[in-house]
């Protein structure tokens, strides 16, 4: 299968990047093709502008590219970093750009109004976010926007309904054993969800 | 009062553009000094660095004048679309940002683990949202993480939580007459929240 790996981490050598390599590295061994993007590392350029809007909009040919591989990935992984509830601005630029109408999803009569319709291929989504909160403070304090966004608002919305979703922290106080153990458990979910064909 | 107004959106002329004159408006006539930016007019950076996620990073003098007037506001108000349940890149990015250690929030000591405390002095802030999508397909299938985002994970864990929000769609079918009463409803609660002194 062909899968789409998407990191929105600031700092190379981070445990993001540890775990996204670990991403690669499962989907390599179960003999995937990866197209792999570390937004920061190529300088993404995340500001979607009022001229790109547009559905048939002329699109910089470096969007075209994300948009048709989005468009042709059989499996998305996404990883980044919790950031007030959201992704970074870089990798929300990324969706803003890259998930558009045409690509991700149209809208279609239904009933006499306007229903969105997901249009993306991918069977299914691995969505991985660290954090530096504790995982129960951050369903009782903030109720856990991510899930919502990459569920619903982001993959659902696309006609990805197969999400799932780890969640590993707090990252700053983690034993090097913890992380190890994401690391494997990332490995496995990963090899689980997008098994040989 | 001294009130804090940022607008991300692309396009000038937009609707939200005309609430955040609305409320700009509206709030001079209640006599208060109001501090606004238009980020996209602005090309406000929005992406932050590994260099400047350490409490102690040096910050660019426009970052650290956003900071100061972050801190300095005694109220606040967002203007934005939902762009997949979240505001744009542009405006995550002023949030990422501005919204740091040490401005927004710092860590306190409480029963041996770290947990944050607000540290912004503003009373009252105001968000509003504008849509395509019906609100009730908005609540129905997206669970409206905007509420959360604004409401717990951004203005609340600063400090300020008496957060007051409104949605207003679907705008692209909308008539004029809708949004005027859209634009006299912002008026009406902006003058409310933030009442003469």
């Amino acid at each position: 299968m062909k899968i789409l790996v998407v990191l929105g981490h600031p700092r190379p050598g981070s445990f993001n990047h540890a775990l996204a390599a670990e991403v690669c590295e499962a989907l390599r061994q179960g003999a995937h093709e990866v197209v792999f993007h570390d937004l920061y590392a190529e300088e993404f350029p995340p500001i979607l502008t009022a001229e790109e809007i547009p559905h048939d909009a002329a699109l910089e040919p470096l969007i075209a590219r994300h948009c048709a591989e989005l468009a042709a990935a059989e499996g998305i992984v996404i990883v980044h970093p919790n950031w007030s509830g959201q992704p970074p601005a870089m990798l929300k630029g990324w969706i803003d750009r890259v998930f558009r109408s045409g690509v991700a999803y149209r809208y279609i009569e239904k009933d006499g109004s306007a229903w969105p319709m997901g249009l993306l291929k991918a069977g299914a989504a691995v969505v991985i976010n660290t954090s530096d909160t504790p995982y129960t403070v951050e369903m009782e304090v903030f109720g856990d926007p991510l899930d919502t966004i990459w569920r619903k608002c982001v993959l659902g919305f696309a006609g990805v309904h197969n999400v799932h979703r780890r969640s590993f922290g707090p990252v700053i106080t983690s034993s090097l054993e913890q992380r190890q153990g994401w690391l494997q458990e990332t490995a496995a979910l990963v090899g689980q969800v997008f098994s040989r064909r």
